[in-house]
C-alpha cells in the first residue's frame, strides 16, 4: 500500500501529444501525480481535419493548438519537446537522443503513419497525409495541377494535369476526393482562363468491394452515389499495381489500365510509428505486421504493468479478436483508462480492463452531405453533416477556443471560399516557378499596338 | 487617335501582384484592355501583417487572397505562375524563363526585398520578413527559442535563448518587439516550468536618434515610452557592427558591446527588386543605390512611355525632391494612377503627372496602442490603435470576404491568444528536434518508485 499524497510524487512520462497522449495528461491534470509530456512537435493536431489543410480550406494553426496552452493550468504537468528513440523497461528510462528520461508509469502513444505497402518509392509520387507538412505539400501539389493545366497547350498533358487519382477509399480518401471534386466544379470554376475546371476527372480507387468499409453497406453505396453526384469516379475492387511518374497502373478484376495522372495522393495504409518495434525488442512483447504492440486487456505491455501502448501504435484485439480501428475516439477513450488506472494504482487499488465504446462512425462527403452510422441509426445527407459538423466543433472547442475559428470554417463551407489555397514552401518554390515558366506559351501572338 | 473599342484589344502586362500590380489590375477591370498578372506566387499577401504571422498570432492563409480569386470577376484580366527575369523594351516583351510574353503597356511592380546593406552573411543569423516562408521561419525560431530555454540549464545559455534582438525601429521593428514582449510578458507566462517568461529581453536597435522616423517626434517619444513600459529596451542612435552566431556587436557613440542571443531578427534596411537592374540596363534609365529604378513624373521609364515601374520598386523623387516611402498607400495609388492613364491614353488624351496624397502614417506597439500621424492630428493609445484597426480591416476587406478572419483575429488580440504558434517546416525539424534533444537535462534524479 502505497500513501496517497507521495514524496517526491509518482512520475509519469507519456510519450507523443496525439489524442491519446494528450487525454491521459488532460485527465492526470488533477491527480497527485507528476507528469512529463514529450513530443516532437510542439503542438496536437488535430488530425480528422487535415485533408481541409490540403484542400485549402483550414490553415493548419486553426486545427493545432500549442500543447503548452492546453496544458498550461496543469500544473503538475511538463511539456518536453524532444524525440524518443528507444525505451528501458528494466531501468525505467526512456531515451530522448542521449538524454535518458526516468518513468515510474510509461504511456507510449506515438501514433502511426502512412505506409505504402513496401513499396516506398510510391512516397514521391504519392505523398501520404499525416502531418501539416504533409498536408501542405498536398495542397502546393493540387493547386499546383490547376496553374500547369491553365498554362499547357498540348491537351493530353492538360488532361493529365486536371486528373486527380485519391488511393483509399476508407474516410480521408472519400473527404479528399470529395472536396478535390468540390473545388473544381464549384469553388475554381470562375477563376481560369485557359481551362474549364469542370473538365477534371477525380477518380477514387478501393481494393474492397465497397468504399468506407467500417459502415454498414448501405451507407457505403450512399456514398458512393453522393460522391458520383459531385463528380468523383468512384473504382472499387480496383488495386493499384503501380505508380511511377505521372502513370497509375489499376488492376481491375484480370484487366490492367493505365491512367494519365500528375496528381496521386495517398489515403491507403498506415504502418506504427518504430517506437512499436523498438519497444517489442525491449520488453520482448509482439508487434503485429503493421508494427503495432500487441497489448494486455489494461493496454499494458505484456511483462511490464507499468508500460502502457495506446492509440494507432497499440494492437488490442481483446474486445472481438479483431484489433481496434486507428481512430480518434479509441485513443481517447484509452487515454482517459490509464488515467484512471493510475489514479486507482496509486490508492493502491484496481480498475477492469479496458473496454472500448464505439459511438458510431461519421464521414463528410462533400458540401452539406456526410454518412454516419451510430449502429442503432445511420443517418445521411444534410442532417448526418449536421451531426459530423457538432462533433468536429465540440472536440476542437475542448482543447482551445476555437468557436471563432469555426464559425470561420463554417462561413468558408456556406460560400464555398477556399481562402487558404495557397502554394508554399520554401525548397519547393523555385523548381515550382521554373517548372511553371516551361509550361506557359502564350495563346496569341497580335501585332504590337503603339499607345 | 486610336478607337476606343480596338480589335485586337490593347495588351497590358503587370509583373508583380502586390499592391501596385494588384490595384492595377483591379482598376483596369471595366477598361477595354487585355490584362496579364504575372507573379511567382498564386496569392496576394498582405504584407503590412506579415509580422503577425511571425509572432503566432494569424495564419498565412488569413492575410493572403488567392489572386485568382480576387481578379475573378474580371474577365478582361488572365493571372499567370511565372517569373520574369528581363525586359526586351524594343521588342516590347518581357522575358520568362525562355518565354516571351508581348505587350503594349508594361507595369513592373515587382517590390523589394530586406537587405543586410552588403553584409550578406548576417542573414544566415537574423532573417528578414517579406514573405510568407520568412515568417514562418521567424516564427520557428522565437518559439523554438523559448522551448530550448526551458530545457537549457545553464543560466547563462538560458539567458540567450532569453534574449531577443530586433534590428530596425521602423514600423515592422516596432511591431515584432511589442508582440515578442506581449507573447513573454502575457501571452506565454503560464506556459512554462522551467523558465520564468518574464525573463525574458527584448532590445530595439536604432540606428538615428529615434524609433518610427516617418513619424513626428513627438510620436516617436511616445511609441518608445509605450515600449518600454510593455518590456523592450528600446536603444537608439545604435549601430549593428557584427552579427556572428549568437553574438551581436553593436556601436553605441564610440563603445563597442556585445549581446548574447540567440533570436536576431532583421528589420533594418530594404532593396530592390533585381528585376530594377535589369529594367534599367534594357532601357538605359537610372537606379538608385537600393537598386530602384528612378521614375519619370508620370511613373514611365525614361524613354519608354509605355513602361512604368510602381512601388517599392520605383524612386519617385518629384514631389518634394526625396523618394516616396515604400508603403502600400503609395504603390495602391501609384497602380490606380496607371490604371486611369492607361484609359485616358487609349481614348486618345493625356492625364496629368502622378501626385502621392500622403494620408498619415500607423504603426501598432502593443495590445490596445498605436500610434497613428495625419499630419493634421496625431493620435497615441487606444483611439490610435481603432484607427488601426479599422484601416487594416477595410483594406483586408477589399481583397475577399476576410470580415470573419478579422473577428477571429480581434478575438485574439482581446484574449491576447495566439493559437498559431507552431513550429512547423519539413526540413528544418529534424535539426530542431535533434538541437532540443540536446539541451534536456532531467531536473530532478529521484529514486524510482514502483506502482
Amino acid at each position: 500500500m502505497v500513501d496517497a499524497v507521495q514524496n517526491p510524487p509518482h512520475r509519469v512520462v507519456i510519450v507523443g501529444g496525439g489524442f491519446g497522449g494528450l487525454y491521459t495528461a488532460k485527465s492526470l491534470s488533477n491527480a497527485a501525480v507528476d507528469v512529463t509530456l514529450i513530443d516532437k512537435r510542439n503542438f496536437h493536431l488535430f488530425q480528422p481535419l487535415l485533408y481541409q489543410i490540403a484542400t485549402g480550406n483550414l490553415s493548419p494553426a486553426d486545427i493545432s493548438s500549442p500543447l503548452r496552452s492546453i496544458l498550461s493550468k496543469s500544473k503538475n504537468t511538463k511539456v518536453v519537446l524532444g524525440e524518443v528513440s528507444n525505451i528501458d523497461p528494466e531501468g525505467q528510462k526512456v531515451m530522448m537522443g542521449e538524454v535518458l528520461v526516468p518513468y515510474d508509469t510509461l504511456i507510449v502513444a506515438t501514433g502511426a503513419k502512412h505506409s505504402y505497402f513496401g513499396k516506398d518509392d510510391w512516397e514521391e509520387f504519392a505523398p501520404g497525409l499525416k502531418t501539416v507538412e504533409d498536408a501542405i505539400e498536398m495542397r502546393r501539389r493540387i493547386f499546383m495541377a490547376f496553374e500547369a493545366a491553365e498554362k499547357e497547350t498540348d491537351p493530353e498533358k492538360r488532361r493529365a494535369w486536371l486528373t486527380f487519382v485519391v488511393v483509399g477509399g476508407g474516410p480521408t480518401g472519400v473527404e479528399l476526393a470529395g472536396a478535390i471534386a468540390e473545388l473544381a466544379y464549384h469553388t475554381m470554376k470562375e477563376d481560369f482562363r485557359n481551362i474549364d475546371t469542370k473538365e477534371t476527372q477525380v477518380l477514387l480507387l478501393e481494393g474492397l468491394d465497397r468504399i468506407l468499409p467500417p459502415f454498414a453497406p448501405d451507407l457505403s453505396q450512399e456514398a458512393a452515389a453522393s460522391l458520383t453526384k459531385l463528380g468523383v469516379s468512384v473504382q472499387t475492387k480496383t488495386l493499384v499495381t503501380n505508380i511511377e511518374g505521372d502513370i497509375v497502373t489499376l488492376k481491375q478484376g484480370d484487366d490492367f489500365r493505365e491512367i494519365a495522372a500528375k496528381t496521386v495522393l495517398w489515403a491507403a495504409g498506415v504502418k506504427a510509428s518504430p517506437l512499436g518495434k523498438a519497444i517489442a525488442e525491449a520488453t520482448g512483447a509482439e508487434c503485429d505486421r503493421a508494427g503495432r504492440v500487441i497489448v494486455e486487456p489494461d493496454l499494458s505491455v505484456k511483462g511490464y504493468s507499468n508500460v502502457f501502448v495506446i492509440g494507432d501504435l497499440a494492437n488490442f484485439s481483446h474486445q472481438n479478436g479483431k484489433p481496434l480501428p486507428g481512430v480518434a475516439p479509441v485513443a481517447i477513450q484509452q487515454g482517459e483508462y490509464i488515467a484512471e488506472l493510475i489514479k486507482q494504482r496509486i490508492k493502491g487499488r484496481t480498475v477492469k480492463t479496458f473496454n472500448y465504446v464505439d459511438r458510431g462512425s461519421l464521414a463528410i462527403i462533400g458540401h452539406n452531405y456526410a454518412v454516419v452510422d451510430l449502429g442503432f441509426i445511420k443517418l445521411t445527407g444534410f442532417i448526418a453533416w449536421l451531426a459530423w459538423l457538432f462533433v468536429h466543433i465540440y472536440f476542437l472547442i475542448e482543447f482551445n477556443n476555437k468557436l471563432i475559428v469555426m464559425i470561420q470554417w463554417a462561413w468558408n463551407y456556406f460560400t464555398r471560399n477556399r481562402g487558404a489555397r495557397l502554394i508554399t514552401g520554401k525548397g519547393a518554390l523555385q523548381e515550382v516557378i521554373e517548372e511553371s515558366n516551361e509550361y506557359y506559351k502564350p495563346t496569341e501572338n497580335r501585332e504590337v499596338i503603339k499607345v
